[in-house]
């Protein structure tokens, strides 16, 4: 079975909440593993609202900071640390956030029962900023009014599947069979090289999520970087008719966002991020839909399944 | 008519938000006045769901730096701003209160357009930390494991009403209605002193509402203070059963939270703050009320008008 890869997304809005929308922060499960992009304030509790998996998250990727982004982290990392976690917590973001949670919890004189371990984003270079077996992240340097960073979630593991009939035909040991699924070939003895391809069958293509926000419509820079991801999350905060009030506070506009998609080839973009101005998505959706059909509306409490498509 | 004062609740847990509850936030209307007592995570959205007027608010008063008690003020400051607020807004809490606000509008880049007037509590005695002349506040220091206080807030006003058929008869200059009103005597030319009472009908006492929260079970110092108080609120974290643990937290029981409310006479206890192990409320509800009759339980976007009572 293909490994779990989803997104659900606990905030929508852009610059405040509203009646009907939460502050950015994205979910996402990826095969036993839980992170969080961007933690706007009331993460925590959507988290629990939507009966997610709190504990478990490993890392946190924090964009930038602008309230809206980021603002939930420390009554996530306090509330954590009440329920009892143990496991030490990644913070991945701009340099000043670690000196800010630490302010936090001194005042507060608390002494977490977890390490917190803080790891620098930096905005001159697209960099990888976490690598474990399962996936790796790699942070986007995105022009907006502070130092920003999108964040790209590689999927990693084996992409063929092993031809059982065929390793045992060519008397393949069994302690070369990870490898073999990770595209290796195979020295024989008696014949030498045997071919990847004559010992496995196509596999799952690894998938990428890109979590794109708060970025001016920036396609030179932006489509080669984003070229064939299975789910892009794009940020869309205007309507194309507020296009100048979106180059002015360096967003983009719903248009735009289908545009990167469409150049970049993504697989399905997801929108969010909107102006409190519109209580419906409805338009935003309408309008990034003329230029890359297969758009979504991202919807508080949903989950999006990476490489899912329309067709 | 009696003047509005009353106080809906936004946030009734302690620690950490649930499913069902917000941290700590009061919002107080006393006849034209807005003023808004802790700011948990979540209360700028929890005024907008009730429909409250968050930018009339001219006073927030911050207990303690408890994460649960403040880390919804940075998103209520700017999203104030993001709505175009000019009119100055008061702040009153512990001194760190103003580098850690600042810290945050310095990384996020943020020029507020009106002006934040940061006034620093202490905890050595009680002192009035706001006076106007509507009503004045009173800080009142607490016993908890970080410098905190509690407040109480009076209402100001005459308690007399005019007798319009005396002041004409004793031949009273209009200009001198409202010191009248305000208790004052009259000096006429031709009788000398008359008396106040001559000249007015009893009004409606002043009012006082205490928002006591968190502190540990101190009747001998809190009685005195709070004697008579119109509305207590009083944190009951805990049921009594949880007593040592209450104690050891700095936390009140409701049992004990009924005791201060019979010792010192007041008019009605709101209970809240509940620990996240009590889903209901009812049964601290119930505990409280064996002592106290008149105890009501703090609901989220409910409002308690003060000097009402069950009798």
């Amino acid at each position: 079975m293909r490994k779990a890869f989803e997104v659900t997304v606990l905030g929508t809005s852009s610059a405040t909440p509203t009646k009907y929308r939460h502050p950015s922060a994205h979910y996402v499960r990826l095969e036993g593993s839980y992170l969080l992009f961007d933690c706007g304030e009331g993460a925590q509790r959507q988290l629990s609202r939507y009966g997610l998996r709190t504990q478990r998250i490993s890392h946190i990727f924090i964009t930038h900071l602008h309230g809206d982004h980021y603002f939930g982290l420390p009554g996530l990392i306090t509330s954590m640390a009440l329920f009892g976690r143990t496991e030490p917590l990644i913070i991945v973001g701009p340099p000043s956030l670690k000196s800010i949670i630490y302010v936090l919890l001194t005042e507060s004189d608390s002494v977490l029962p977890y390490e917190l371990i803080f790891q620098s984003t930096q905005t001159d270079f697209v960099e990888t900023v976490v690598e474990t077996d399962q996936f790796s992240v790699v942070s986007v340097p995105l022009k907006h009014r502070v130092p920003c960073t999108g964040f790209m979630i590689h999927e990693k593991g084996p992409e063929r599947r092993l031809n059982v009939d065929a390793c045992v035909h060519y008397r393949v040991p069994m302690e070369q069979f990870d490898s073999i699924k990770m595209g290796a070939d195979f020295i024989s003895s008696k014949l030498g090289v045997v071919s990847n391809e004559l010992l496995t069958t196509p596999g799952y293509k690894n998938r990428t999520y890109a979590y794109i926000t708060d970025t001016i419509f920036d396609p030179d820079y932006l489509v080669p970087l984003l070229n064939g991801v299975e789910l892009l999350y794009h940020e869309a905060t205007f309507l194309h008719e507020r296009a100048a009030r979106a180059a002015e506070t360096h967003h983009s506009t719903a248009l735009q966002a289908a545009q990167v998609a469409k150049m970049a080839g993504v697989g399905r973009l997801m929108i969010g991020h909107f102006s409190a101005r519109y209580n419906e998505a409805e338009p935003l959706l309408v309008e990034a839909k003329t230029v890359f059909e297969d758009t979504v509306e991202a919807v508080e409490g949903q989950t999006f399944v990476v490489g899912q498509t329309a067709v």
